[in-house]
């Protein structure tokens, strides 16, 4: 099942989209998507409605697609976490799971024009796996729990300024978590649907020239691992996102370092999770 | 004003608290202390109500109190900003505020116990001066503009573990995102009754062990500069809290490294802010 949120920005509609590019509406149901709606059991209901043939279906034709999770309480991010993406900006394999956080406020739609921020020459791409959860993962005995946690998938951009992630401090959070820094989406869709989460080829194209091409197959650590590992040390919440890092070709790894320009296109989509596609504009 | 918030988790009823000791309800006037509270005049509609005597007094004997701001959106940390701090730490004085992030769901009451994780051998403590942000702050023109952004201020725990701080990865965050890692208020002092916010003593003890002794004063960046500083790279919202760092003092500091263990005590406290008291137990 896939769960999106359509309209504008901060009056999104709770809606599911079926196969056959039908849309119908959850707000009988819930008044959005969010923490509450996994921990009470939205999941299920929506899909028992959508069985059932109670839902309203709405033309979404035009308008604009949310973020499919509305106001997640944070957003954890795992760097360096493909082989080859750690190779090209010079890194070590880590010997753990790298962990830093971006302001959970950046997460937008994945249509939405980005901002490069103000004074920014060095604004990056990173498509990546967006693990949403489901229910609380706190001290998970072995990875094989955390199945049970997550609510579905989505594409994740996790766009990084490297100057102020890299060059003006040893923390990154700073680079991570300028204004609309996360586009989310198109929408969330249930694990059932996504099958193995360590066999999605992941893409991304700036103004139609590929830049990344890679595969879930080759993380470092898994899904199943970082979602028990992180419960070791924080606990995980209904509506928190995990971007789980990406491979590698983005503009830091480059030659010529072609970081974003205002104008630039750049285009995500990984198997089974759709399409993205942003502008990025001067803020 | 003293702005607080009284009773169970998740259920506190919004309050202020006045000099003389009373507590007085504002349940009339908002649902909660938060963001949308403070977006929406709150502060000076609790004003005007306690002014004209239409709070309905509460006995808040015995009652937890919560922390001052609900749900904040995030907790934005500056890491090394008392000189004192920096040089205990073996750390360089940085040219640059060194920014991290917290999960904002770590926020607890200031008397609630604190967890020490699982498997940690190194907890330790940090008293910090905590701003509340009032109103959006985004590509401040000037530190003079800070002011009119901020609600309040408050006495922040920023609890941190080191092994998983410093040797598990670069990256802060993990050891600084535990559950109840960041203790806040009392209550939320707002800034006319504050005054000079670079004029606070804070204090802190260990089983009524004198450890930390500082003073705002010898911050590196003092608070107008990182409101605008932050406001550069993202966007500060209302109900967002920023930890804005420690004096010297902390056990990674001190000779024998006495990091925190179950049953021992830590009481805080800052000029013009009250008090804090937390018992760590393990998690």
């Amino acid at each position: 099942m896939k769960l999106m949120r359509i309209g504008a920005p901060g009056a999104e509609t709770p809606a599911v989209r079926t196969d056959d590019g039908e849309t119908y509406a959850l707000s009988g149901l819930t008044r959005d998507i969010d923490g509450e709606f996994f921990a009470t059991g939205g999941t299920d209901r929506a899909r028992a409605a959508l069985a059932e043939g109670s839902l309203p279906r709405i033309d979404a034709t035009g308008l604009r697609i949310g973020a499919p999770v509305a106001r997640p309480g944070k957003v954890v991010c795992v760097g360096l976490n493909y082989r080859d993406h750690a190779e090209e900006t010079g890194a070590a394999i880590p010997p753990r799971p790298v962990v830093f956080m971006k302001d959970a406020s950046t997460v937008v739609g994945p249509y939405d024009p980005v901002p490069i921020p103000r004074g920014s020459t060095k604004t990056d791409w990173e498509v990546e796996l967006a693990v949403v959860i489901g229910s609380e993962a706190r001290y998970l005995g072995d990875p094989s729990e955390a199945a049970a946690c997550i609510a579905g998938y989505a594409i994740s951009n996790d766009v990084s300024e490297r100057e102020f992630q890299l060059e003006y401090s040893a923390q990154w959070d700073l680079g991570k978590s300028c204004e609309g820094f996360n586009p989310l989406g198109p929408w969330l869709v249930t694990p059932d649907e996504v099958g193995d989460p360590q066999s999605l080829g992941l893409r991304l194209a700036v103004n139609g020239d590929p830049r990344q091409n890679g595969d879930t197959k080759n993380m470092i650590f898994d899904v199943a691992y970082l979602v028990w590992y992180l419960s070791q040390y924080m606990v995980l919440r209904p509506g928190d996102v995990i971007n789980t890092g990406t491979p590698a070709g983005v503009a830091l790894g480059l030659p010529g370092t072609p970081y974003l320009r205002e104008g630039d296109v750049v285009e995500l989509s990984i198997d089974g999770l759709g399409t993205q596609r942003q502008t990025f504009v001067n803020a």
